[in-house]
């Protein structure tokens, strides 16, 4: 496990949506199972696009499928916590969108974990990719941070 | 579908609990999932013996294992929904407790889903029925409605 | 709990589907949740349709949604068993279908939990009741049985 | 997305579960959602241990937490399909084991999901790291393979 880097404080997420946990969040181990986190994830990108109006679930003619996911495990949430979930984009290819989350326990100041969730661009019918839509694009540089570190 | 009970009204309610929709409780017809429902059942029910200090998952001695469960389907919820689960007691018996759960979808005032939740005391070691604990008996009294509706 | 109907045997269901459990449906009890128990049944319900070609999510003009379901949970199932599903029609309606399913552990004759799942034929586009179609009417002959337990 | 590796082929994994696909796996998308992959790979993984009697969820002294973990999509997974999931052990370092997840759809000869799971053991009572049990470490030479693919 050397070579992990630390994890990162609240400060280095532009965006922030809180998701309570649920009973059956927990394993056997009582705490939150590791799927559950990518759960989170999904949801904070997804509601990020939604409420800004960029993704229409049964109408948008270009849609976002997750092509790598990635999660690293610093310290245990369980229910009932409260986790926050930060969100920030870390590269915005042609088709192709690198946000980075962190997922923060209560009122702690570090993460408990943290992941990337990559997000390509496609035609809906088609299935193939397609440039990002210039409107998410323009929303996309909200959440862009000016040193993106690598996770 | 003859018979069936309208829905009810939040007044019918003492104890909400907001519980935030996730994006991979939409199924394939892209509304919530029937089985999520109960999820939030469990979660309204366990957040409120855990918040008030009846429920302790690692040292109980005595826990509450689930012996029937029962859900009516109104109308849908889907991602991005606020479901606002409401909690009430309908019978507490001498080892079991009756919770009837009525979910309403963001500022909507009838229920979307109703349905009922039976936990039995047990001890934790031989897993054999035990008397509801006087402790947990005292904080279920503030859910207790005067006509309890059977759904 | 008296007036409990006991637990069925395998011979009250005409057909079944073998399902897995996973490491994360268990909960902090270290037994599947009961939530993920309305995921056997919606699994074993939605297979039979599929498997024989009366259900096709994507283009089906009806499809059927979830007016209502039921659980009795007589004994736990945990992480790693094999959940056997039984499924019989217990009564067809214009547009309603009442399914019962037993859910039996690895090879345990008595059922650990039984339950209903009333299904609703919908037209797609207006969501609204139409007859159960004939094919799926036809098919469904071959689940009922002679006398429907209600439970 | 270009430098992606290659999906791999069934040949490339020492170890095989078969896990079904559920019916809300699959998301509005109408394919198996992007976190139920770990499910997978948590059950592939879990079933191995368990089944080879390396771990026993109640009594075991030392127990495998998750530390990280990463999946990359090649193609899409829906209900009903049949995932194969294919296990193979990449490292074996002091505390940690590094398991490599190949899964493959119905009779796919390439993966349409890769990833990597990491198990840090630890001691049951304290969390700390301890080293990985000698039988456990036996055991896990079944699934080493001689030239580990980095993924």
């Amino acid at each position: 496990m050397s070579g992990r880097p630390p994890p990162e404080q609240r400060s280095a997420y532009p965006h922030f949506l809180e998701i309570p946990t649920r009973w059956n969040d927990n394993d056997s181990y009582r705490h939150v199972n590791n799927a559950v986190y990518y759960e989170y994830f999904d949801t904070v990108v997804n509601r990020f696009l939604i409420d800004n109006d960029v993704l229409d679930v049964e109408r948008s003619a270009v849609i976002a499928v997750v092509a790598e996911t990635h999660c690293r495990f610093f310290s245990q949430i369980a229910f009932p916590s409260q986790v926050h979930a930060g969100l920030r984009i870390a590269h915005l290819g042609t088709s192709s969108i690198r946000y980075e989350i962190g997922l923060f326990r209560d009122d702690e100041r570090t993460a408990s974990a943290q992941g990337h969730f990559v997000h390509v661009c496609v035609d809906r019918g088609t299935s193939r990719p397609v440039p990002v839509p210039r409107k998410l694009k323009d929303l996309l540089g909200s959440l862009m941070v000016s040193q993106p570190t690598e996770c």
